[in-house]
């Protein structure tokens, strides 16, 4: 079974209260590459760089099974670029810079060879391009998972609503869900959510963990209380990556599984954080993997006979 | 084994946005009586209230298990009085009056009756008649457990240190756990007030559920996602009833029983915010709560293998 993803593929330069960042490696299509290759390969990208990215990269990201026949290069186009610093708190941070250059101009074109995939994620980008990128696809994927954000929200409500209406699974973070559905509470806030078309949402709550409703069903996940939080960039992409991954991995997209892909996804999200942009996600052994989920249950786990 | 509870028994007038409320029963003590009577019996009450207060509502809490040898009628006095408003997100109030009356008399005598009770819990109150209690159990309980927030650690932290030095479990939320600790990291404010003397520290999030520290285990429970809720006056008490209610009922104060306290704790926390003030917790069915507890293991589990 194939994942195919689209998303940015750009270069960030980060702040935190921590140190910073020159132009490292970003984006979404980045971060959930790298989260997914654990799991699962191929990685079918579909992304627009310009001629300056760090195609040192590119090949790393091909060893670890991505394919990048999907990937266009502007030569003569500048990467996306954005640069932002982080609070204290790490919970807020301000945009610096945002350079969409060749972003502009991404026209995601399916490449045939990714025709059949079975999973479909769709990093966060304009609506037009991820409903774009599912009429493309001859037969439709198993699941199709869609990632957002408030900004489209903002300026395109229609197209938003259009294509959370023909995904499977939507992730966004609390504050969104809040805004989508004019609700507090986030039961509200998803059975609304949930008639707006997804079958399954998941709501992000940082380091609060994350919610997944479908139906009447809810399971609750926590984030992996840590020292440190050096860099939160990328962890909710890192997240979707892990998520994917793991469900592409046992092609069971059962509620039970999908428990077991949120609790994968938060601990490929745990690593991403230690360290600045994608760094941590580049050199982990299964066993780290397999003792951080680990940390999960020993977190999670009681015993009350039912 | 009985449990020894200390703290306020008042009067609430509750305004939320979904309602509002004359005066009605209020306190910490109050709360945590209600909660912790549907696990274990005798709760030895040491409070005190004015000749205002419903005597109903005493003999109520009598029914239930309540020993009120403990609370002091000053005939002449007023009973405590809170009045508070919440905010349509229901995390953040106003508060409007807070008229101490009686309260800024207490002076707790613990009843020779209540001396050899194994399980002490201090509801939230000044940190000096908190010392003054401990101080008067002629052997030290088998586990204390403490209330308290950031109004002490404002006006008199060195009385505040020297207390929770004394303690087994500490109860505070996440941003006093911050204040408390200098740290953001709640992992190293956790570390870091575990060095202050109690053995266990939970730190309360509201609807983001509660964590549970000792030594370097970490447990995290969720709370439960709600349509609703109503009023959240007296949820944190209404935990920690559940909690020690639990504990004393069992008799084990291992950290698996207190996972499952906090369980207990959080599930009868679920029911308090149902309606307004201490109405849900009085009528409340053994099958009831067995139910509810049962969606708190939905609502986490998960199954990988280890």
């Amino acid at each position: 079974m194939s994942i195919v993803v689209v998303g940015t593929m750009a270069f960030d330069a980060i702040k935190t209260p921590f140190g910073q960042t020159d132009k490292i490696i970003g984006g979404a299509a980045t971060y959930i590459a790298y989260s997914a290759s654990y799991f699962h390969k191929p990685i079918n990208l579909v992304s627009i760089v310009g001629g300056d990215f760090d195609f040192a990269e590119m090949e790393n990201l091909k060893s670890r099974g991505a394919d990048t026949t999907g990937v266009e290069i502007k030569q003569d186009g500048k990467s996306f670029f954005w640069s932002g610093s982080y609070h204290m708190d790490m919970n807020s941070r301000d945009t610096l810079i945002t350079d969409l250059n060749v972003l502009t101009e991404f026209n995601p074109i399916l490449p045939e060879s990714y025709q059949n995939s079975e999973f479909l994620l769709l990093g966060n980008i304009d609506p037009n391009l991820q409903l774009n990128v599912i009429n493309q696809m001859s037969t439709r994927p198993k699941l199709i998972v869609l990632d957002t954000m408030n900004f489209w929200m903002d300026i395109m409500m229609d197209t938003f609503l259009e294509v959370i209406a023909k995904v499977d699974v939507l992730t966004i973070n609390d504050s969104e869900a809040r805004q989508l559905s004019g609700e507090y509470s986030l039961v509200k806030a998803a059975n609304k959510i949930l008639a707006m078309g997804p079958k399954y949402l998941i709501i992000k709550k940082g380091e609060n963990g994350a919610l997944l409703f479908h139906g009447n069903q809810v399971f609750s996940a926590p984030a992996l209380p840590l020292e440190d939080v050096f860099d939160p960039t990328g962890a909710g992409d890192t997240f979707a990556g892990g998520f994917i991954g793991h469900l592409a991995k046992t092609g069971d997209i059962s509620f039970d599984n999908m428990k077991r892909a949120i609790i994968y996804g938060s601990a490929m999200a745990s690593f991403c954080v230690e360290k600045f942009g994608t760094e941590r996600l580049k050199n982990l052994s299964e066993q780290e993997i397999a003792n951080r989920v680990q940390e999960f249950v020993k977190l999670t786990n009681f015993d009350i006979a039912s």
